[in-house]
């Protein structure tokens, strides 16, 4: 029943967070907020809730008969063929609470300690895993744990905290870390900050849209990337929180190297894939082809400047001079690309100056000024394609026609059902929805997106060829393509009397009721 | 007409290999095993079956006259530019025997011989295109092939058979191909194991899943990837026959380096691309990344351990001091993590500290636990979401509601005309199906498989932005969407009197034919 | 209204271009070539053209309205968060004059004087964006550019043209770029051939396929690739034009160094990515990973043969012994494989021939021909299965039954409304195309022509797992999944008496009007 619990609190925390509000059409979801027995379900409520649990197991119980498969939990250790159709879901034992203000609702597992700090030491959450009591001074941390951990030990000995220049003391295991081993602390950026002080300051400087604000502004108080089991975010919690937090994500530990962090490998780690595909379109660029060929051969002690380097690298234009602040070297926030703004108009002139100053390491002026208007105008352009496919959503949208409407999906995380592409009313969302509307939030997030970067990078195949002036007329047709058969089926369907509703699997599944925590219905009802 | 022999032979194989069954719903497929004179085709019968032809002709013979080409054979060296549609289609003139279960059916391209040494010298299918006659030594050998073949002369002189430490002797070409030049020797692990008998055993125990079996049993026996004419499993059999039966897989050829095995890019050959994306998850993450900034500087030559290596490779983890059996660091066969199992179940706590004392090199076994736990916890939910997605389908087919239904489509190569995802009743395929059953096939093999395998190795962006987690929100959309149309169709067509067919192209046509041998129907018909 | 001018013009020059066909349905687009006021609009024609703009306006005002968003210029630096609904497109201020044969139909962004040096000194289009006046040395450009662009100055110095090798002169500035301020020159390959006529010879000798031929022939007079506004085609000019006209493409400017060139990563700025991924392909092959763990170490300096390099790269192969001209290695021209070859065909014995000779250095012939004879019958399967969707493509056409048939789309650049996919009628492209079209399109140009060249760069997944064979059977799936669909309906309508017609939004929208130039419908109609 332990296990029930962390579901069935996970599973009615939204009314909570139930924001009133009126649509265009001012749907009503009728989502229910009641226990079986008829009462409201308060957040702490901590009642199994065995209605859910019969659609899962008949469902299962179904499956499980059909493909002649045993039944069982699936943390019994035993392999279930047919993909696991016959086991029951058991969530994490022990979920650690959320952080912001959808805190309650979204919750993590314990790996956040890795990425968030502040939940490493934590006497509630602690699990000791450590029988090594006491305190200790470096020299002793340093014998344990080179028999224990013999490569942190050695990147340590090769870092200048180990091995310091003449005249400096060394930064032992202590200093970071405290002697006593029952209460040993994990260290963030402040602590780091302590002796780095031009770099955290920096860090902190940093506007909307930079590490500093990756974490708790971003993703855990904005909560836009939220919205699914703690299961499934543990890969996005390990980028924002650690860009945020941790001065390791890009001087890894133990060697603390500005050296290894200046390459465009350690941005890599994180800005790389189809929604910040940027090491990528770098690493196609001439500048990224030229470092692929020869960077290994560079000595990256060197500053970054056109004077050491043939090529220039992430670090080079976002961190000039060792600038912590990479929003410095930014023009307009514009949530990822996604909203229209002209970067070459004139009340930009400074910043637009200041990057085609960055490009005359090695490049004329007017070079980069060309380069730089190639990349306003292919962006405007996609915009341009983006309304045309919107112009076609919105009128499915009006006409009632998209199938299935959001009133037939389960609702956001602040219980909006609205049409999540209309700004600043729906949460924009990549799942839980419909078919149409999803290839219309790829096109925007994915593809304008990354036209914006791609050109911004250089990467020549990749605006065109690669994935996204030609991937948006892909999209354009797929939209036109959808939004044709669904006009097709609801002539055909007016004309023989066919009232049609949307299946009952767009509301409800076990994924579906799971990730956003809506009463469960029986399955096919 | 030599031509045509071959293509009819491989065209009656299947039905040696029939094996009944019974479905669910016992479907019948209508398949044709008589030859036009309504005789029972045997294997070994060679009378060209001129019935199939004319329907190809014909369909060539439309196009051209529509297009203005000519009509010729496609081995005449003519290039034609409406993508060779009035060719006619010439098999490979030598097809190899095949091996195991499924051998008659599948064949060979010469090409094998190079994969499955056992091919290499055959007198049957020994082209000799060689006129060199007699027995030589070993420095006979490296005279001429210092002329002919130069690099590999290098190669073998940088290696340690070339040029032995201290003691040692040469092993020369003679050791492992034989004197005799009409009477070449192509090495397998055989004869690598009398002097490397460790690595040998350590090959040959690998259980189901390893190098040792990729072949024989995972291909060739089982024959699961092997529904395809031979023209197509040239690129399968260079992985799976090359890794199994030879040992210049990783150690390539002349120079045997241990020191290149050791490196990511040895294994990157075969574990890459979606059904194995390994090697680019383990570059995605932070220690490929690290390795991607600086491996090249790295001395290879020491052995994989944390103390000379600041991030481990796959062979660090994988192949633990020089380790062959590959599997000895797995925890459960799961079919390419097809299967649902908790990883980190009770039972397999010695696997599990195993893993965790890998990683302990430079990690605490919290932060390795923690880890190996957000893995286990991903893998589950992803079963989760793909249960919801199978309960849809299983629903549409037991509805008789998939487009085109098994009976409609070509049989898989036991002759099974069942659902392909029914665990054990029907080859589990990506071809040759419906639609929705492609999209499903693909949420469990492809982005299921990778979600594990993205978590294991550490790949933040990927399981979530990159490929899987929200790819796999992706495809559950399209299903949901396409099991929603394909009930908006049969809601319709009941209503008016329309008994829908599926359409004949999804049983035959040219490709459709020939990649499993059934009887050629009439194009149209 | 300077804005509407350049869009209007743009808008009104297909006319000029259109020219008569026949198609096989006789189909007729009902084009509006005249103006409001009834009158022919010839080329040069500037009248603004406001009625296509009120469209637009009322579009952007209704989405502005309904999200309750400012209208406005897109170019004014405001943040339109969705999306730039409420924005005005404006285009580049000042479009270059195209080239060839669709010159007046395809302009070009300023950024094109990078690409093609003939734009580069042109006093029209001149903008100086310097002050500096007069004639000036080599030591004085020096002295000046080390202050301004110490990079370009650095990789000088490196370069042989900056410090030769005994008894040699410098190459200075001037030598390049002239010693005019005013009239500075951006040198083509006729400039470097004056000292490497060997190179310059090779270069220009390539045949259709060749870099020589890249921009005029392929690009910019054939135009197929063409059909889209300015703001999309710059990605496409960078490589087609540099590749052409300029010699640095390559050796990159300013240390033109053959070394650099040598490597892969030098030809994999234009060649990667979805229709050309030879640099990826290379990159999974044994030759290309044992290249990525350990090419950094090699020796560039030296010649590329098997006695210096333990693998090949893309020049080893494709420029033996510094050949510029990369068509004498080539077989048979196939545009980029969309057509069929057997390049093992007799008649082509000694290109065969010469390949094998190619692979000698390391392999034996045997191996050599076994390989590429698996790559001659990949393709040549690979064109079944493209017949075999096709037939099934053409089929619809033939009925009425694509939706949209070409009559329901937008012309091509020359004013066709044919099948795009029949060769020699209309021009192949992949976008303003029917669902089925592109899938056909893609299986064609990016799937097919992908497995000739996987299979000859020996990359052993993509042909399989990667993206080629087993994408082509995803394809030949959602080929016929949307053929079915399209019957259905068709059956469907026909019995209900519904004469179906395309949706408006597949001819005329803000985007699709824009790339094609035609009139603009008002939206809806």
């Amino acid at each position: 029943m332990n296990k029930l619990y962390f579901n069935a609190k996970r599973f009615f925390i939204i009314p909570l967070f139930f924001i009133p509000f009126v649509s265009i059409h001012s749907f009503a979801y009728e989502y229910e907020s009641k226990s079986p027995q008829g009462t409201e379900m308060p957040f702490a409520k901590t009642t199994a809730t065995p209605h859910m649990i019969p659609g899962n197991m008949r469902f299962r119980h179904e499956m499980a008969e059909l493909l002649g498969e045993k039944v069982g939990p699936d943390d019994s250790g035993d392999v279930y063929n047919a993909g696991g159709l016959a086991g029951y879901y058991t969530g994490p034992k022990d979920l650690f609470p959320g952080k912001g203000k959808f805190g309650q609702l979204y919750r993590f597992l314990p790996v956040i300690r890795w990425y968030d700090p502040a939940y490493y030491f934590n006497p509630e959450n602690f699990h000791p895993g450590s029988t090594v009591i006491g305190e200790f001074t470096n020299e002793q941390c340093v014998t344990c744990h080179t028999a224990e951990n013999p490569g942190i030990v050695m990147q340590w000995r090769q870092s200048k905290h180990g091995t310091p220049s003449e005249g400096k003391e060394v930064v032992g295991c202590d200093r970071c870390h405290g002697k006593n081993h029952e209460k040993l602390i994990m260290p963030t950026y402040t602590l780091c900050g302590e002796c780095h002080e031009k770099q955290l300051k920096g860090h902190r400087e940093g506007e909307r849209g930079s590490h500093a604000h990756a974490y708790h502004l971003e993703l855990v108080d904005q909560g836009c990337q939220m919205e699914k089991p703690a299961e499934e975010t543990t890969a996005c919690l390990a980028c924002h929180a650690i860009a945020e937090n941790r001065c390791d994500g890009c001087h890894t530990r133990h060697r603390f190297s500005a050296a290894e962090a200046r390459k465009p490998t350690s941005c890599g780690v994180c800005h790389s894939g189809p929604e910040q595909y940027e090491y990528e379109m770098y690493m196609q660029s001439y500048h990224g082809m030229i470092y692929q060929g020869e960077g290994q051969n560079w000595d990256w002690t060197r500053p970054l400047n056109a004077k050491n380097y043939v090529v220039p690298t992430c670090a080079y234009c976002h961190m000039r001079d060792g600038e912590h602040n990479v929003t410095k070297s930014s023009t307009v926030y514009t949530y990822m690309g996604t909203s229209l703004v002209d970067r070459g108009a004139y009340r930009y002139k400074a910043t637009r100056e200041a990057w085609i100053n960055t490009c005359k390491g090695c490049h004329s002026p007017r070079f980069a000024r060309d380069h730089l208007e190639a990349m306003d105008e292919a962006v405007k352009l996609s915009f341009t394609k983006y309304r045309e496919a919107m112009g076609i959503v919105l009128a499915l949208y009006n006409d009632n026609l998209i199938d299935p409407m959001p009133i037939d999906l389960a609702p956001d995380s602040r219980g909006h059902n609205v049409f999540s592409l209309m700004p600043g009313k729906g949460e924009m969302r990549k799942y839980n929805v419909s078919n149409i509307e999803r290839l219309t939030y790829e096109m925007l997030v994915d593809i304008i997106g990354g036209i914006f970067k791609a050109k911004s990078h250089n990467a020549y195949y990749s605006p065109i060829y690669g994935y996204w002036e030609w991937a948006q007329d892909r999209w354009l047709i797929q939209i036109k393509d959808e939004a044709s058969k669904l006009k097709r089926f609801a002539e055909i369907e007016e004309k023989l009397g066919i009232k049609h509703t949307a299946s009952p699997f767009w509301k409800h599944g076990e994924y579906t009721d799971m990730f956003l925590g809506w009463k469960r219905k029986e399955w096919g009802k």
